[in-house]
């Protein structure tokens, strides 16, 4: 079965999908302010927020992940800038109400393949930010015109029970092992999802490029606690 | 040479020395806040305020230990109170700026034998607080009335190259295998030490009790920011 533990296994380079971080997020987040980076893996986007001004802290269950982002973050140094690396869970966030300012999730709501996880990791998100504070969530839409994830949407469903949840294995078809679970989002059910806990500010239409080549639907959301 | 890492290899139960958490703590500080624990071990101190209905997140460098922490925190649940684990340095806080009500070393700066280490630790301390905001800070005091320790220091101050700082050793003397070292304070260094970052509230002398039956001179303090 897939669960965190697959991503778990992944190491720095094989970090799966590379989504820039949308300008959007810099006209409603001003430099200076404190930003939580929820699944940083290696650090990409938190050392981007670092370098333009932002206090980060980044945060990813994955050990070997953090271990290189730490190994980073001693290398470069920003003047009246801070960037921390902790290892923890999304939906048990190891901080305080009401802390940061800003939090964000780049690409990685595509990696939570429970339902009721979720929620959790958004509730989580809300609780940590101060009133008023920021979410910026970039997420991985379905793609039902395209006829290669239509037939891993359809073809995966009686195993993922899940519609748009689909699984990635080392063969690149079900014969193979699984290497993680992927869930791509209708825009309902993310707008659902977030409007749960959170005032939506901006909402985005993009696509993003995946490692192997191929192309995806994506939303960039900004809301508001 | 002595440093962290030899901190890092104890396990939970040989964890050194049982200080209690200090009355004064819950008259400055009220249920329901945020509280860190820093240098947390397994909990103890972490669950005790738990329990009280504080909010806690504790943080230590030592993954066994938070490892144990985190398994006892599955096994209890207080309602409306929230327990965190966190892997990470005293001198390098995976936290935003005025995050907590409240920071407690108990028994913590015992084992920062680095002179411009404990200078950083009060330092992130101070940063994570909220204005006002409360330590509470024990630490073992020097005994030159008490010929064991009086040894000790004199014996050892040649290797530590500070008085006050000794080694303890698996045979119990410096023959034996260094296991860690620890500083005893005196009052000056420590109130010296806080005062550069807080106003001190309270100061009460006491006496500890150390693993190995041996007690020690004692400062409980408490200080804000």
């Amino acid at each position: 079965m897939s669960d965190i533990n697959n991503w778990r296994k992944f190491s720095n380079k094989k970090t799966p999908a590379i989504v820039p971080l949308g300008k959007k997020f810099y006209e409603y987040v001003k430099p200076g302010t404190n930003v939580l980076d929820i699944g940083c893996a290696f650090g990409r986007v938190s050392f981007e927020l670092y370098k333009k001004g932002y206090n980060v802290v980044g945060i990813d269950f994955n050990e070997n992940e953090i271990k290189y982002a730490k190994r980073d973050a001693k290398k470069i140094s920003v003047l009246g800038s801070k960037i921390k690396f902790v290892v923890g869970n999304a939906n048990d966030l190891p901080f305080p109400d009401n802390s940061f300012d800003a939090a964000v999730m780049v690409a990685f709501m595509v990696t939570i393949v429970k339902p009721e996880e979720r929620i959790q990791v958004l509730k989580e998100a809300y609780r940590v930010l101060k009133d008023k504070g920021t979410l910026y969530l970039s997420a991985f839409g379905q793609n039902w015109d395209n006829e290669k994830y239509k037939k891993r949407y359809e073809g995966h469903f009686p195993i993922t029970k899940e519609m748009g949840t689909f699984i990635v294995t080392d063969t690149h078809d079900l014969g193979g092992k699984e290497l993680y679970r992927c869930h791509h989002y209708t825009e309902d059910e993310l707008r659902t999802l977030i409007q749960n806990e959170f005032n939506i500010l901006s909402w985005e239409y993009t696509t993003f490029k995946t490692p192997s080549g191929n192309t995806s639907n994506g939303f960039m959301i900004v809301a508001q606690k």
